[in-house]
């Protein structure tokens, strides 16, 4: 199989087995889901060998939170990452996750910063752009699939997987066929929230299939309710051609099903996903030395299905509650979850994922702090005038007058970015302001997508990328103090010696248990 | 449909969806897996009301393990434990695994002890005897399958689920046919490996219910390698009627597969398990406040797919571990694992479960520490001469040699129960002798399991039972330190102190939060 053709299906191989192919999310949603995002490029280059010659359909490695993460924590440059990754995975395709007319930050951006980034990104070695709507409105994705397009490289739309009584396989299928009519080269399943269930997955991608035979269909779950493996297992009963995977040591919780089981589920079943299992072990060992480090960022999550019935996910429970904290109304938490369905009926029932999940979790705080409806957030008063592109349900009249009225604001229903001017130059100006901006195109990209955190970036690039896991000197220590010391009472280690100042005085400490 | 009733099967409900049983592990193989069987009877309790009413097949409550650790560790009954449950689960079936002729031990007991054994268990309250035997041989089983047919209770007989050269649906077949003739209720494929792939579950479960359309099929898979839920479901899709799940606050890992996962995944699949959703939320709260306690027992073990290859449980390999270091021979360990292989060879294949896999791990260690084969441990030896019973594949004929030659036994081809006499009496006799001995028959029981444990637990069982979990205000401590404190260095608790070197002067220093 040709690897790297930026438009490549996958090919049956030559047996009576279908083959599957295998995204790899380690290098970007896996830690992003385990570890809020906080792994250093020196942890991953280790792997990069083996994930480049695995035989991967794809290899996720950038997006938004990445790309944040990386000039707000590490102080790592997110496009030389990129050049890394293209410089260590010269066989695979390399994946990102693409906002939409968002790009990587949180608002639109004007049509020409999308042409700029797009190119850039391709330029830098992207090959695959997985492009989606938070809304599911494919005008705010039109554009950058174009671009895509002009840049030569592969552009895959998303269909972000929600449920709610308007959403059934129907609903999916027109916009399965509004992104065919933009010319993408494959459709995303994309499920954030592991609410994908087995049967509503084969019958989804087997009505893509059946309408769109040659179109190719990703499928990305999440592994948070613990049925999607299960599903990708249905979704490739129903035709699926590509599913995403992440090595088991970096695997399950908030985060993905194992790659390493996903394939192994497969035997004899009519599917293979044909990956080394020898590279897929040693990819695995890397990881499991590398996770420990991360510790500290990582939950204790197990498994969760309340999130069928609640609709609500886990992280943005997470953020209410601290808003709720914030206000002192730490006790209102169970209102406010009974607010969020109500607050997502009356605005057209949007996905809950980023920014939407915020929008509407947001404003149903302050629906239960203030009042239904007493006060909007900005951003919810331009959700429901359309601001954000258009929504599946039928937005409720009266929140929309109320909308109007605290923002002086009238309703639109263009295509958002319509009323973006060309802004370009504009963000090459300001960002040439900065102290430490390079010059180059990538500079003011970066300024674009988080003006404030780049200007830091701008200013201590220089000082290079800092690791924020656990030093691996540490965790040896700890390990071996672990094994012969006493666990309850937490590792034991060997004298630690400080420069303490005492009133102006530096004074050499060595510390150890007495 | 009527609770309890010993034979019951699952009827389906008046729908077009076939209703599929479910038997909560919880209190039995859930912990057992993931805390080393830690868990106090009083930690179950508060649970067994929602248990009770949830609406499940069977609740899995007791075994050889579960027994041990109440008289080992926690110096609790385990006839108490059981009479407990039978008290608090008025309507559910209670079930045991039962390691056929060895009960709950790790000998082949005389026929007259399976017979009392069974009684007692079905006096105190069992209603489902899940009774295996390690090497699959039938005639292991039958004695403790008369027996509970006699008390008028649930006689299930088990494939232990294995994979070698010889193993195929075929021979599963023919031990489900000899099951059925020995007169079981149903059958149970127990894959305590998770070894059972999707496919080979359709095709096995298929097999079985084509040629015996009314026999009730149980799946019982552990979680370890991460696939197994999807073996459930398409073991279900094959006919099976019962499967095997732990409340997800205690699954996964190398437990099970989450109860609430199981039922979501069926929906719209035509199966239904009918639970009800808010007990199952309370049970699962319960056990995610209990599980805390317990976290010295727990490993960190994600999922792992290599036994599919290595076909060596975890549980094995640290075993192994941990006598190659006595020998002083850790770095031994990469021979013995390519040893265990040949070993299983030349014994014929048995399924490496207690006890075949702890007598086949010390032979392969034996092979690699002094030659191979040149000593034959004793159970080892006894396992190629029969006396464990018969396996599927050739026995190595030079090794049964070296087998006969040390140990002047001959090899036999009955029943390996048959060449025991009875011996109720001379246990009675014996355990009368032991302080504390209360003159039940239990007591008997449980001498007769543990001589050696049970010896120690009838002298201290006056004491009451004990939590070997933490305490729970020490938990409340933790918790709230940490919130307030630093977690990286873990939980701040009273005053510490340290010998504190300061330019070369020692000091005694003690540390308290501010």
């Amino acid at each position: 199989m040709p690897r790297r053709s930026p438009c490549g299906r996958i090919a049956d191989v030559d047996t009576q087995q279908r083959q599957i192919g295998v995204t790899e999310l380690a290098l970007r949603d896996a830690h992003q889901s385990l570890m809020a995002t906080r792994m250093a490029l020196e942890d991953m280059v280790g792997a990069c060998e083996d994930i480049d010659q695995a035989g991967y359909w794809s290899v996720e490695c950038w997006g938004g939170a990445t790309f944040d993460a990386c000039i707000r924590f590490l102080n790592e440059d997110p496009w030389e990452r990129l050049r890394t990754f293209r410089k260590l995975l010269p066989n695979s395709r390399l994946q990102m996750l693409l906002r939409g007319q968002n790009l990587l930050g949180y608002r639109h951006y004007g049509d020409d910063v999308v042409d700029h980034f797009v190119e850039k990104a391709a330029e830098n070695g992207m090959d695959v752009f997985r492009t989606f709507d938070a809304l599911n409105d494919t005008r705010n994705v039109e554009r950058a699939i174009a671009a895509v397009k002009k840049a030569g490289k592969h552009a895959q739309g998303t269909i972000c997987y929600t449920t709610s009584p308007l959403h059934d396989v129907d609903v999916y299928l027109q916009q399965a066929r509004e992104l065919r009519d933009v010319g993408v080269d494959s459709i995303a399943i994309k499920d954030m929230a592991a609410l994908l269930k087995p049967q509503p997955a084969f019958d989804l991608v087997r009505a893509i299939k059946a309408e769109m035979p040659d179109m190719q269909v990703n499928v990305h779950c999440h592994a948070t309710t613990g049925v999607t493996l299960v599903s990708l297992m249905k979704a490739i009963e129903g035709g699926a051609d590509v599913v995403d995977t992440a090595i088991s040591s970096l695997s399950l919780g908030p985060g993905h099903n194992p790659t390493e089981s996903l394939q192994e589920m497969l035997e004899g079943t009519g599917f293979i996903a044909d990956l080394d299992k020898v590279r897929l072990g040693r990819i695995k060992d890397h990881f499991a030395e590398i996770r420990p480090r991360y510790t500290q960022f990582m939950s204790s999550f197990n498994v969760e299905t309340d999130i069928f019935d609640s609709q609500i996910p886990g992280g943005m429970i997470s953020n209410m509650e601290s808003q709720l904290k914030q206000q002192g109304a730490g006790d209102k938490l169970k209102e406010v979850l009974e607010e969020v369905p109500r607050v997502r009926k009356d605005a057209g029932y949007p996905p809950l994922v980023t920014p939407s999940s915020q929008i509407v979790g947001t404003q149903a705080v302050f629906n239960v702090l203030m009042g239904r409806y007493k006060v909007l957030t900005a951003e919810f008063a331009d959700l429901m005038l359309g601001y954000y592109g258009s929504v599946m349900g039928e937005l409720d009249k009266e929140v929309v007058d109320k909308a109007r009225q605290q923002t002086g604001k009238e309703p639109i229903d263009v295509r958002p970015a319509d009323l973006i001017e060309d802004e370009w130059d504009s963000l090459h100006d300001e960002a040439a302001q900065l102290d430490g901006f390079d010059g180059s195109d990538e500079d003011v990209l970066t300024y674009a997508m988080f003006p404030k955190v780049a200007h830091g970036f701008f200013g201590t690039r220089a000082e290079g990328p800092k690791n924020v896991g656990k030093d691996p000197a540490e965790l040896e220590a700890e390990k071996a103090a672990a094994a012969m010391g006493d666990s309850k009472t937490g590792p034991v280690r060997g004298p630690i010696t400080y420069e303490i100042t005492i009133d102006g005085k530096k004074h050499s400490v060595a510390v150890k248990p007495a």
